[in-house]
């Protein structure tokens, strides 16, 4: 079959060996496939990724992954099944299209699809699936809005991490630094609790566009304005004295703020920038050693909640809110190509002007 | 009176003038003050000390300060009082022992009592106290022993702040990394929940008996075997495999790190010997810059919370647990000194073998 092939650091459009699904798996054909910025950070850097994760315990991407061997990408998609390996439940039949969490379980363990290098993820033509981790795409849900539930699965795990999580929205004020893929899909989250004024800046006009699409109430071109001016016009208090104030009379709102960037000396402005008392949610993955001064961290009493990924009910939450139309995920994708296109859609993702979300579509 | 004052950058031990009370005040005199951290690293370093406040919107030491004029430091004491100031409610009679956070309040707003040149702190022979704030000494409780109501209110603050806070620190293992004051009032403050076996790691073979005695179960001597090793021992889940597998099971234990040192790199070492899912509830003040790697705090999703202070609840909470025997001060005071010995007190500060807290008795 086809596949976009990492060797060598490449991205090389190839035919690949064809699967046969083993016991529990499915055999699936990619519908489409979105592009994550892990897999552009992955490209070159898989290595320090690996390491990074190795150091973590297994957290991040890919326990047993060999970088020199050959590794397709590929891990927000949405798949019709075409095949059911020995001693499958079958409920699903094929023709059934699903989406499913990146994960293959198997006697061994846990493998990522998509950063492995035995189940190639969605820029192949096919892949293969566990049979009990698929959902089925419900009725009339385009694939490719399908298969954005991963990404803004992404969103939900973050604000469910934070105070805002329970609902008991009406005594924070978020603000989203950064409107790529996950400041804006959670922004999207933050919307579908009916949370706001939600507050969300971007260097990017076109990324500030498509967060006011996704539901921000007001958007803040970093280069004119800091983020983090006006919080007192948000409800929020800034000095020691106002916050001493707040807690006796009960009045004013927390600030959480959601860090999407993840690049390095972002959090010590954050930290700058944040009012004493806030949670910040760092989701956007900074793969450098960093600086932080922790004096003004304890002298704010800040909580930080650094967020990865999503549990199986957030993923399968995020499907509905999708399908319910809770969450409109087509802004967000701004290109679609066909394999032989993956290359140069991970150069086009470079320019947030052009680009935000690509899908690839292995039958273009 | 007798005071010991910080005057360019010494402690000089000298005549000042007398204080009279005013409006919702009360004259005290200082039966004994305790010698903390902060006011160590005031001595030299309150300019920065203050321009970290600064640029915290006026959170830790002192707004409206001059570090140029005089300051009298001391904030955790016990006073007797001597005198109303007009218009008092005087609840509290002539005679009475006090105890009070260490918060003078004004119609101009909150001051710090001790690190103010307004307000004399303990290491004087008289205070002038917010009469709103006094807690009476319960009976037969020692002045020495409800002095130490502050510092160990810092232990119960940061204990509240973690997830052992509600009491249902069943599901917790709580390791706490330095056994100075901070880390033995974080000991005490577990202790009083019930909350084991508590860990906790010190190089200072002093402070580890010390720890032992305010009730650690386990002690560790870092230069011996890391703290961050025998997690599985703990029932805290270490690998990804393993998390997974104790989040179907609802079996395993959550890591809560108490970081009681403060040093540059000491954060980075908590995040590496973190097992992922970890809370680090970082109570240690460490004034420079650090460098920490935020890719591990996402791939094991810590949590941060930078905690300073406490509240009147956890103040008046300390007091009760110190009077009701829950928590046994008397081991921590490892030496009384009289207004003469303040600035050699310092100096001896220096060697945790030697000291942990000198108290001030301004009578001696």
């Amino acid at each position: 079959m086809r596949a976009v092939v990492r060797r060598n650091k490449q991205l090389v459009c190839t035919d690949i060996d064809d699967l046969t699904p083993g016991p529990g798996q499915v055999l699936a054909r990619t519908l489409c496939c979105g592009i994550c910025g892990s897999d552009l950070h992955a490209l070159h850097s898989l290595e320090h990724m690996l390491e990074l994760g190795r150091r973590s315990g297994g957290g991040g991407v890919g326990g047993g992954l060999d970088p020199s061997a050959d590794i397709v990408f590929g891990h927000e998609f949405c798949a019709e099944i075409l095949d059911h390996g020995p001693g499958s439940a079958r409920t699903l039949k094929a023709g059934t299209r699903v989406v499913t969490m990146p994960v293959m379980i198997s006697a061994e363990g846990f493998e990522s699809i998509g950063y492995s290098n035995r189940f190639p993820g969605g820029y192949a033509e096919r892949m293969l699936l566990a049979e009990q981790m698929l959902l089925e795409v419900p009725n009339g849900l385009s694939s490719v809005q399908a298969a954005m539930t991963e990404p803004f699965a992404v969103g939900e795990h973050a604000v469910a991490a934070s105070v805002l999580g329970d609902g008991s929205g009406a005594a924070a004020a978020p603000l989203v630094i950064g409107c790529g893929p996950v400041g804006l899909a959670v922004i999207a989250a933050l919307k579908t609790r009916g949370v706001g004024p939600i507050v969300a800046a971007d260097f990017s006009p076109a990324r500030r566009a498509l967060a006011e699409v996704m539901g921000a109430d007001e958007v803040i071109d970093p280069a004119q304005q800091s983020p983090y001016e006006n919080w007192s016009a948000r409800g929020v208090p800034t000095t020691f004295a106002e916050r001493a104030m707040a807690q006796m009379t009960g009045q004013g709102k927390r600030a959480v703020i959601f860090e999407c960037v993840g690049v390095p000396g972002l959090l010590q402005k954050v930290i700058e920038g944040a009012p004493g008392g806030s949670q910040i949610i760092v989701a956007g993955v900074c793969m450098a050693t960093d600086s932080i001064e922790p004096s003004l961290c304890i002298n704010k009493q800040l909580d930080f909640r650094f967020v990865l990924g999503y549990s199986p009910q957030e993923f399968s939450d995020t499907l509905r809110n999708i399908a319910d139309g809770r969450i409109d995920v087509l802004p967000a994708i701004t290109d679609t190509v066909g394999l032989e296109g993956v290359a140069g859609a991970f150069a086009a993702l470079a320019d947030p002007e052009r680009q935000c979300k690509i899908v690839v579509d292995p039958s273009l």
